[in-house]
């Protein structure tokens, strides 16, 4: 056993390979990189304009969102089970019963479909004059990555922020892969795309709006810097950080305090603690 | 244009693909999972009891660990230069200069490994013996998403958490993704692998620490539940939450506040909030 190295012959790898799958399942699995399992990879791309959603949570959300035009959708009968739909025949789509590997030929079998797939048209964005009373937003500048941008929608929407505020370029387009991260969330936040974030920040001043960018050089903690009836939370991608132009437009640069050794989070843990405090303070301030 | 969807010939479909790839490629490019591009799968897994990490901050974080044994490196000219290494005679372990594509070979080329790679041993789990005096540790009840991990761990050492405590089994394994995502955190971290999780919660309670589950149904909200010197979070698994016997043996179930319409959190988000919230809470007792 301890020649592995040594001898390379197929033979051995070939028993190694056995040796490690055992262990590692024994052990509840290798993480997805260093599986060696044989893996459908994704099928075509959907028709230009559609996206895919999997996933129970996700499809779930998007069936009760009646913003959310879905034009078909593929089931396995127990996922159509756990999805509570009672009769198909009152769905305004047309629905296929499959197997579930006929999924894993549209989305690769790498992704947790759970059974459930639907085409469907994305959700226009808005405009930002459609904001309405929100007092909590989340503006992103050029965060782009999917698993990121779903984890943060679906912070922003527990957290009860009114909407996601991103630039029309650099940002991330509505996927299966945003969608499923979001878990639901998606169905339940307004996504406004604005052309120039600068401009965006100064109309948010102008309507009560505190607009706060996270940088790990703020001058002031993250909490006391909190001061306005709305406030809206400015994050910017991992590793680039907030624009220059968007570091001297915001109304404050604050801190997260990080004692340890590490001093920067993952963009959607920083989120999600923005988005609590931010919260936190709003709350405190309406309530007696 | 608009007869795609009706005679998908190959060709069609050869130029909708080269359409689509050049709209994306002004919006910024499409999340990875729907991009077309030819990729290099990753190639054979590493020798037995060894795991490839890769990225700047990973594997500078790992030549600065003097617990980290590094076998060998494989580095472009290009990221050595940014690892700002001096002469490389002066590391204990070979280095090999390549072009970017030797290591998309190895670690596949869908991997950001910023032109770097080590292999290297594991860091030995420590026993919970080995504690010393942390006033605030996380406990993992069977997370093993090594992408939420990775990040788990971020937040863990940016908030000055002591010690990672995981069940030796059930639990993430060292990768090359969890180091990635860890982002150099990996080699800040003592992790601490027990046999029994509700043994270990006990020898947390007898070392004086309040041990607080975080729980959807928690009666108490999180921040008001603190109250010991030392404390040790517990989250479970997304979907399944904490076991039962881990509901049970914790001192406290306590819940995040989320007004909005979705009631849960990505798990390393929600271990985001919580480190931050107990960091705050257990800073403001020791100051004056």
């Amino acid at each position: 056993m301890n020649d592995d190295k040594k001898s390379r012959t197929p033979k051995d790898t070939h028993y190694a390979k056995l040796r490690r799958s055992f262990r590692d399942q024994k052990a509840g699995g290798p993480p997805a990189a260093f599986r060696q399992r044989p893996s459908t990879p994704p099928g075509e791309a959907p028709a230009e304009g559609l996206l895919r959603l999997y996933g129970l949570h996700t499809v779930r959300a998007a069936i009760d969102n009646p913003r959310r035009r879905i034009r078909k959708m593929l089931v396995t009968r127990n996922a159509l089970e756990r999805l509570a739909i009672g009769d198909i025949a009152t769905l305004p789509f047309p629905v296929e019963i499959v197997e579930p590997k006929e999924i894993d030929k549209v989305t690769g079998s790498d992704a947790v479909h759970q059974g459930v797939l639907v085409e469907a048209e994305p959700l226009k964005p808005k405009r930002l004059e459609a904001l309405g009373d929100a007092t909590l937003v989340l503006v992103l500048d050029q965060v782009t990555d999917p698993h990121n941008v779903g984890a943060i929608i679906r912070s922003a929407v527990a957290f009860g922020a009114g909407a996601l505020i991103t630039t029309a370029r650099h940002s991330p387009q509505e996927s299966g892969v945003l969608a499923k991260a979001a878990s639901g969330a998606l169905e339940h936040i307004d996504q406004i795309e604005v052309k120039n974030l600068a401009d965006a920040l100064g109309q948010l001043h102008e309507a009560g709006f505190q607009t706060i960018g996270l940088d790990s050089d703020g001058l002031t903690e993250l909490e006391p810097s909190f001061s306005a009836e709305r406030i809206a939370l400015v994050l910017g991608a991992e590793g680039k950080g907030l624009r220059q132009k968007t570091r001297e437009t915001v109304t404050t640069l604050a801190r997260l305090d990080m004692p340890g050794e590490i001093r920067s989070l993952n963009v959607s843990n920083a989120a999600a603690v923005a988005l609590y405090a931010a919260r936190r303070f709003l709350s405190a301030r309406t309530q007696p």
